[in-house]
């Protein structure tokens, strides 16, 4: 297959671009590197050097002899950038990656907030318009998030929902109440999407994927020269991943208020077998199909345990420190979400074992002089913006 | 009060800045003036010459000694503007009125589509923004409309709806399926609004208007000084208002196929009486209230008959034309729209009577010699955008 991979400098973009490469389809990866520019805004690097999207195209085909095709453009600011690219491309599959993926990132201040949700819907309106005019057989895989839906007191399901009212039925759209602006442009992207299929007869699936672990993947192993982007800061580390380096440094676990908070996760190479199933069990034409993308729930306590856990192995003393919660959510709350359709695909889940945990712990404690303390600590929470400066970023007189 | 209107320059917003002013109500009405730069874009005129709102600022007062403030400024590109404005005003009342407000310009091509969500989606959260840092106790009514829902095969609720599901309940964000991606953007809009009230305990009433038709109110009277501007066209002439001036020119009333789409309308006086009922019974800190603001439902068809009807009075031969269908919308469907919430409040409707379609016909009449053929019949469809240049409206090779 042909597939093009938009946001493929990122923590998941280059790994998938790996991935289908390694298996013998043609893969493009296009980037505008503007996630390296956001790390430096906020003060934050990934716990280990991760090379540019280009170095590492570069590398991968010195050692397998397989292209990745880098294209460095902004799907958002450049809309004839896609035109041009799927005019002469021609892709099967397109796999949308390229959004500002951090909640906190979003709710620092009224221009962080403006950026992503701009970045993020004209983006996807941009890869919508392009699909509809240049390859509107093409099958679009778009990245959504578990956090679009939050914490609703009935189950929820994989995006529609049949619903019962006065005697009446529909099939309707799952009702969302999301977490951030961040998840919020989420949702703005898949209604727009909705209707591309509805209106202009697009195939989409849209993932709605929990929170993502884990270093590395199987392309990539120990080659320093392969690796991806693995973030451990307030801003654009995962739970997991947070929790691991803090480990690895002795710096407390961080748990928002008691901890209660129920999401599902998965392991990043669970991330592309996902896209994979997707990519080759496609959504039909005027199909707009959602997979809920995650394998196992936990609280955030289960994690800090689990961490603990296996950092005695270690001789580490790991405390859990139980701070405010930077956010506004639910810590106790009902949480079951159903995820069937990829597993009838043939989903294979890698589960959170303790030897899971300890392969993140050991990388991380070889990289622990580097971790830095910035973002240790949360510096963003919902109610006041980026530390004390307020939400709108505005010096008040 | 205290009470600060967006898109001041617009069919409602100036109607609705007098009807406050001519109320003892301290007004400002702000407005970038780029509706007046879309209209010359798709080539239309409102069917009489609409004076600036500097214009008919300065008339009112000299008419009335009240003050309308202007100020000139686009909240979607400017966020500065509001921080000064609420900063300084300290308004009670937030009428937000300033957005693209076409389906049909929305779907004409890609530049359209995304300059739509943009300027609509970007410009309600500045004002979220500016609110929550400077004017958090006000309230703010926001525009915006029935079409957010599409045609459910369910009744249709005001902005909530219990849902039971699998023997679990919960109260939830009405689905929506919307018409347009205007429409998309009004979604977005809510959706974002929806999370301030729960998160920044913002005071929030959404009005999910239906399609507004008529062409003065108490305020303007007959005064030109004071008009409205009334769209006759494909782009920004609500249906109603369009089967009138096609009336009176002699043009078929153009229906879209069969005509069956049903929705809800109001008169433009009833749209003021719910923005001040709003006003006058302000939803609470951190609530999110939503009330779907139309009186009637009519179908396509009930309207052309009913415009057919009276022009025979006026001896106009006036002829229905069905043409093809150029949206993408279900031509016979249920549709069955809860609206108690202002009628609770105090809602005196104005019906559509054969007096209030003669009263338009008169005035249709009237400047009937300045009615442009251009937008008569509909130039933007849903699948291929404006005439034959492509959604994205690119050139193709």
């Amino acid at each position: 297959m042909r597939i093009c991979i938009l946001g493929g400098d990122g923590y998941l973009g280059w790994p998938t671009a790996m991935h289908f490469s390694a298996r013998g389809h043609e893969v493009v990866a296009v980037d505008s590197m503007v996630k390296r520019y956001w790390e430096a805004v906020v003060d934050v690097a990934p716990l280990e050097p991760t090379p540019l999207l280009q170095g590492r195209a570069a590398h991968w085909y010195k050692k397998t002899g397989k292209v990745v095709e880098v294209v460095i453009g902004d799907i958002a600011t450049d809309p004839g950038l896609l035109h041009r690219l799927f005019r002469d491309y021609q892709p099967d599959v397109i796999v949308h990656y390229a959004e500002q993926p951090s909640a906190p990132y979003s709710m620092m201040n009224q221009n962080a907030a403006i950026h992503t949700q701009q970045n993020n819907i004209i983006g996807n309106l941009n890869v919508m318009f392009a699909m509809h005019d240049y390859c509107p057989q093409a099958h679009l895989i778009k990245l959504g998030t578990m956090g679009e839906y939050g914490t609703p007191n009935i189950d929820i399901e994989e995006g529609w929902i049949e619903i019962e009212h006065k005697g009446r039925k529909d099939r309707m759209l799952y009702p969302k109440k999301a977490h951030s602006l961040y998840h919020l442009s989420k949702v703005a992207d898949s209604n727009n999407l909705e209707f591309g299929c509805r209106i202009w007869n697009l195939a989409v699936t849209d993932l709605n994927q929990g929170v993502v672990y884990g270093i590395d993947t199987l392309e990539m192993g120990k080659d320093p020269e392969l690796r991806t982007s693995f973030h451990y800061d307030d801003i654009f580390g995962t739970v997991l991943n947070r929790f691991v380096v803090q480990a690895a440094v002795g710096s407390p676990l961080t748990v928002y208020g008691n901890g209660g908070q129920t999401r599902g996760y998965l392991n990043i190479q669970d991330t592309l077998q996902c896209v994979e199933l997707a990519a080759l069990h496609p959504a039909k034409a005027g199909e707009f199909r959602v997979f809920n993308q995650f394998t196992e729930q936990f609280s955030i306590m289960d994690l800090a345990k689990k961490v603990q856990k296996v950092s005695l192995l270690y001789d580490l003393d790991v405390t859990i420190s139980h701070l405010p919660n930077p956010r506004e959510e639910m810590e106790q709350h009902y949480y079951h979400a159903i995820h069937t359709g990829l597993p009838e695909l043939g989903l294979q889940p890698h589960h959170l074992t303790d030897e899971v945990i300890a392969h993140m712990l050991d990388r991380a404690i070889c990289a622990k002089e580097t971790v830095r303390s910035v973002g240790l600590l949360p510096r963003v929470t919902w109610k006041h913006g980026m530390d004390d400066k307020g939400i709108t970023g505005v010096v008040r007189e």
